[in-house]
């Protein structure tokens, strides 16, 4: 399996990582600029209006490249020694890829989608993510599944609307933290593993019913941060 | 000037807000159920395949509306009591829709936007913020002029790569935080203004390069709302 990456940053940080390079397209200005980076990388260079041509995006990149799909790793309850990230079903590419940046921002290096969250691989999400998924462990995996057979003594918290809040919650190293859906939330199927229930309080009056999924994410990686 | 929301949500949270619908094209059914909400207020009847002509959603929505954009508020340096959120050039629609959201949820009710960001009634904007557009005050100008007439005891805090970890600054009620675009951070000519330069510090040791610019808004609201 291959996917696209576009732009310097997205480019070169899955080149440092050793990802498989399988076509590099870019502008000879780019190939010079970048010599130390890409040694031993070959590269097929194209003008500006090509690239303007294979590129998704509105102003065209210096750099397309396609890479293999990174090998799945095996799922580390124990040097993780950590937060994994949990996604039910996230459904919005950028929302994902805000979530793989943040997490990697956090220090955090595994992620675990369901299998309806949507293609990491996608490149809306490779975009959003600003290189950060060549930094991030992620996988695709049964949620039930993964929650059945994970360490007793891993607790699983949950955002949801009627929790703890959050600054209340004793914070734990070892952790999963499980984000639900945009439209649903944690679906019914998983809302029984969950071990602590936490909530982002509103401060609003009249208002926002919820917030954004990338967002709540952010914000409990934040708090867990703070330790 | 007029502009369109669509959905649910949307909707029925600015025809709640006083905003003048001009048009409201929705389904008999949409119209039945919400009787009591939209008393009062004209609706052309249109069936799914219609509103899905009309709609720039993937999966058309039971009801689409044209409305008139809210008037300006002045700037409440006083009663607003609480942070006001500047916006220095943020350009995509969903990371203002997504700060929109978010500052409702904290409970903020100014945003100041430059006159460079955009539009927050681009359709992505309105569709991003959830009906939060309707509950905050927001207005464009030239920040470098309000920022030179607002009160002296009124600080300016911004969120740059290297100030004070956020959670060591002493916290303060009645500010401004100043967020800087998705490319370039704080302009030049407004980064003088600051009073605090704040981060959020990162974890990662090979990491991410910056936060999404609505992850930090969203981050600093929240730190801030725990005052």
């Amino acid at each position: 399996m291959q996917f696209v990456a576009e732009g310097n940053i997205n480019v070169l940080d899955f080149i440092s990582s050793k990802l498989r390079a399988i076509n590099v397209f870019a502008t000879s200005e780019w190939k010079n600029r970048y010599q130390k980076e890409i040694h031993g990388i070959s590269i097929t260079e194209i003008d500006g209006r090509e690239l303007s041509k294979i590129s998704t995006l509105k102003t065209a990149p210096e750099v397309v490249a396609v890479f293999a799909y990174p090998k799945v790793q095996k799922i580390d309850w124990h040097k993780t020694s950590g937060m994994t990230i949990m996604l039910d079903d996230i459904r919005d590419p950028g929302n994902l890829g805000t979530i793989i940046r943040t997490a990697d921002w956090f220090g955090i290096r595994q992620i675990i989608c369901s299998e309806e969250t949507v293609d990491a691989f996608n490149p809306k999400v490779v975009q959003a993510s600003m290189g950060s998924l060549s930094r991030v462990n992620l996988q695709y995996n049964n949620l039930q599944n993964i929650l059945k057979s994970k360490p007793d003594n891993l607790p699983v918290y949950g955002a949801v609307l009627d929790g703890i809040p959050i600054g209340k919650v004793k914070k734990e190293e070892n952790i999963i933290i499980l984000i639900g859906s945009e439209a649903h939330g944690i679906s019914d199927k998983l809302l029984k593993f969950l071990d602590k229930k936490i909530t982002i309080p509103t401060l609003s009056e009249r208002g926002a019913e919820s917030l954004n999924a990338a967002i709540a994410t952010a914000i409990i990686c934040y708090e867990f941060s703070r330790l």
